[in-house]
């Protein structure tokens, strides 16, 4: 059980449901997940960190699902059972195929496994690259 | 210093020239990298690593550009400093912009911080999304 | 099932039964946990880790509520099921409010968030802060 | 060189501007950090990370100092050289002592021993911590 | 249940078969585990990991006990379930006894606490280290 | 710098050289290291790191060029600049060749990659494995 405990809908403040109204409406759904039903045992914490969600995740110079694979590719570096679970949902709703998942989790191991060499290996950056 | 220390071209075997030759036919370069020249000290390492790296950052259902961003994301989220480099490099060449970069810095900053979030609130993974 | 087993009291060796009378003392109860438990499979480790645990969770600078909130900081960001429970448990028992509970979360979310945004952005220690 | 340069105030835009003179007024201070000037080549992520540490730093249940100690754990835990030196400085300037710099070391070095003690017997959560 | 399913030897393509006999006869078992059945559902992904592991793996200037300790030490780092199962196991099967276990995992915890001592206490490498 | 500078034995109180003399006398050297001048700077914490230390690294089931290596490996996991530089010379005297350093890092290397694969493809531990 979540530390704080999950807030129903039914059971919201109207300050809390004025948060799970816009996450519905923002992703056409009507799903309030259990990460925002936690989130809202503080009222702050809820409003503070979806609305960086909702900036952070809007379309732009990347993609939606562009966006949700970094996420997924970081909650996986991250071993975080929860997001790994949630954003394979969000990015498989916002586009990925079970071709870029794949892709995807081929570079997540790769560069996990680079990132040690270099490090174990104790190599000096590029000049070339300081830039 | 890098621990084995760093291969040059004129240096290396014909074993690890052929792979320094693959590595710059691939990547349309004259350059071959520190990490490259790093793992060359064991030629095995170099060839199964650069073998990998070909294979995985090919262009398939993801596109090079996406692939490095992922790469960067990784390796941001690891802290490893010349993987951060490097991939920078590497993103831009393949098409990164600075709003690219900016938009997968603030994914990359946004994860991290949910990922903890879900673990310290302990959230359960709800049912629809273990599927 | 832990690696090496669980052991109670009733089974334990009088080496053993040393330092769970120790820890129930120093924690003024009556209860020895899991983590505990699996230990004294190894007793040299069980013996080594209580001593330390003891001396550093001991009243000091910070108070023992504090020290129990940084663990707890520390094991979310590494994302360590057990000890999140354990230390949230322990947390409360110091005096951890819901309040401050939620307050630590959003820190440590927000330091997992920056500490990766200074990394990506390859941001240099300012000289001032050298010292 | 941070990756998108470090902006000056002489340099800024008005609305980079009114986000520096915000936490210059906030922190009782006339510098702005690199961190600050990196984040600033990015109106929008510069706004918003302030805004979010703006809101999550101020007193509250916790005392700012508490929260800066917790900051430096979880940096140290993830081995930000940036945020080490800047969060060191900031734990000093709100009030922690050479004294309490030290035990707060030995719990985050103590929390990530146990931590992975706790994964490596793969010990089971006990009833009682699950609420 | 795994994202992309377990695919069993009785419904696997002739190719992921192929891999699947290979880790069988190398392993000298007559059991596939769960990692490589949910690889199995992007082959090349599959190939090109067991080709790896087969290499790394395989004994050398290090023993296969060794390699598999070293295995467990990072997974235990990491807090991979799976990962720290399977190579439990495999490390017990390759003659890792139960006093091996313990001061493997002694040393894993102690270098977890000491990296973070040497990160928050911000201390730099001897010139005698750097070569 | 270090955060709270590093005690030469010269300066050194009588409790802190007796610390060093036994480092000096079990590790069969003239030398302190940077990491123990450190935390020298708070006798406790030299003294609790020293003791655990010593025990840890004794030989035993593992011989120490074993352990040395375990070390390094989580070091290089966690990317420890210091730790990867003082262990890779602790690692090298005690016994470790090129050719087992490198073989070490290609299993950091894949262990590190498996790790996030197994995260990603959110796969379940074989029944076999939970023993």
């Amino acid at each position: 059980m979540a530390t704080r405990g999950l807030i129903e809908y039914a059971d919201a403040s109207a300050e809390v449901r004025t948060v799970y109204d816009d996450i519905m409406a923002t992703r056409q759904t009507d799903y309030i997940n259990n990460f925002w039903k936690a989130l809202a045992s503080d009222p702050p914490t809820l409003r503070r960190t979806w609305e960086s969600v909702k900036q952070i995740m809007a379309p732009g110079a990347l993609d939606p699902a562009v966006k949700e694979m970094i996420y997924l590719a970081v909650s996986s570096t991250n071993g975080c059972e929860y997001c790994i679970a949630s954003h394979t949902a969000a990015a498989r709703k916002a586009g990925m195929t079970e071709a870029m998942f794949s892709e995807l989790m081929a570079v997540v191991g790769m560069a996990n496994e680079t990132n040690r060499l270099a490090a174990g290996y104790r190599i000096e950056v590029d000049e070339r690259f300081k830039t």
